[in-house]
């Protein structure tokens, strides 16, 4: 195939062609890459435009032997796709990578599930379609090489995907799966939390606004478009959510305390 | 005195010499104005450094017989303070001005308190030091002119003033105090709140930032270094602000309800 001619090409098959999917899409297609894309809904008119040959059936993306299979699919599901695909039709030497905007959870079940000769890679590019609208320029990517053959071939392969990232200027982060769970509750799952708070609250923008008003604002425009399957998903699959979500539930109490104790201790004074 | 020399310069005293009002004082000596300040705490070190004259003492202020008085307490304290000034000492013809963060208040504490012959213009400049600190351009500033005589030489001494603003490039908003208040407690005081709630959480920069964290992070910067104080006064001397502070409940509690119910559907599938 023409893929295997060009060295530094991939042909790449992409496994739920959503939101996000596409996104990625877009750039793998202008850098050169063969994209393939299979997804439960049919696509196949979006992938036509975007220059993505489109499957509807996982055997025959499977029969095309892309040489790096990417997981785009919701957090929720993702169990029961990667439980669903046809492994036996690949090549033994498949890279598999993830985006997913938890780790932990996909590194554990890409090694539960996936033949032992496939070579995994878990990654998160830390931004989306409203985020990395203007290109990816020192927008950060988080890496594991969580199992890459040693054979030059499995280890170049790997390098050549990661390398789609660092061209358009990505900041390369390698970091363990657990270690970003960690930073990721406390950063990314606070700021979804706070964006869809505010996105309930449905601010609008007035003839008086501050410039911290116009923070807030932009930030309900950067979650508002994410859904919130993706928001539940880091929710339930990053085990420290929950504290996060206890610890911003205190703050919020502890701010209501400050004020209506004043507020009692003014009355009690004026009794 | 040398500013009745010049038609464009005024003699401006600064009551409540804190945070604020030295922010306001620096402006108004760049653009050659004569500037007075008083206030409770000792600033007469930082005054001599800004090319501002301090008095410790208010008959000696308004002895000075300054055209513009512009009151940059805490809403707090501000009843006491206009209370405690010696209006008997200043001219007839004098313009009381205030910026604090809320409208109304202000409003009716000058219509009550001063004598009929001040004119009264009551602003808020939406910005302060951090948001404002690398210059005022395309920054909101909004006035209601509550009360201002129709003389020329008092209409003039009103426009003079809000030109400081309107040169520095600002937004000239005119609004009535009430339509402010109504604007700001869904939009400043909403911020300010997230602001504290984000900043007892103490959040930290990551290596993984995505731009909407950095959003929050700038945002906490923003209003950490407000005083207590001044959110207290947001909170209190709107009418709407505890409203909003409702809203902001419910919504957070509507996001936990969303979370924890599927979570609890999910479960209750898995018996
Ligand atoms: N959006 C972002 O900014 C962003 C950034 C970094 C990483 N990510 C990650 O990228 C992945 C995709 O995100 P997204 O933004 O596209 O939205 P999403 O709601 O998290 O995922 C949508 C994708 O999941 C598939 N899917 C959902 N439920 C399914 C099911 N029951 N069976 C089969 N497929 C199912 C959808 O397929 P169909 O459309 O065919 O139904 C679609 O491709 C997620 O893991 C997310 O965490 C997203
Ligand atoms: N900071 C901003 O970004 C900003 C922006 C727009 C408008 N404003 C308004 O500007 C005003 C001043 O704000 P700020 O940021 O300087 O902080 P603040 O905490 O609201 O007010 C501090 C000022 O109030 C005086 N003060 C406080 N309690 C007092 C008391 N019991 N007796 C006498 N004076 C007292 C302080 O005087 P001493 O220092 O002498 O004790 C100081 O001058 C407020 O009304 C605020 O709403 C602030």
């Amino acid at each position: 195939s023409s893929c295997s001619d060009d060295s530094s090409k991939l042909k790449i098959a992409i496994v739920g062609f959503g939101n996000f999917g596409q996104f990625l899409a877009k750039t793998f297609v202008q850098q050169g890459h063969t994209v393939l894309a299979y997804s439960r809904a049919n696509y196949s008119d979006v992938a036509q435009k975007l220059g993505v040959s489109y499957f509807s059936n996982a055997d025959d993306l499977c029969e095309q032997h892309p040489e790096v299979i990417v997981l785009c699919t919701s957090i929720l599901s993702t169990e029961k796709i990667i439980k669903s695909l046809p492994f036996q039709r690949l090549k033994r030497s498949t890279l598999f990578v993830d985006v997913l905007s938890v780790k932990e959870f996909p590194r554990n079940m890409f090694l539960q599930h996936l033949p032992p000769h496939f070579d995994i890679l878990c990654t998160h590019p830390m931004f989306g379609p409203e985020s990395g609208k203007n290109g990816w320029n020192q927008l950060a990517f988080v890496f594991d090489k969580v199992r890459i053959g040693s054979e030059g071939s499995r280890v170049s392969r790997c390098n050549k995907f990661l390398d789609i990232f660092a061209r358009e200027g990505c900041r390369m982060v390698e970091m363990s799966c657990a270690e970003h769970d960690w930073h990721a509750a406390g950063s990314q799952f606070i700021t979804h939390t706070m964006g869809r708070v505010l996105e309930k609250l449905g601010l609008e923008s007035t003839p008086i606004n501050t410039k911290g008003y116009e923070t807030l604002l932009n930030l309900v425009e950067n979650t508002a478009g994410d859904s919130f399957d993706l928001y539940y998903g880091l929710f339930m699959y990053n085990v420290n959510a929950m504290e996060q979500l206890e610890r911003l539930d205190l703050a919020f109490e502890s701010l209501k305390d400050q004020l209506f104790g004043r507020l009692h201790g003014v009355l009690r004074r004026q009794l």
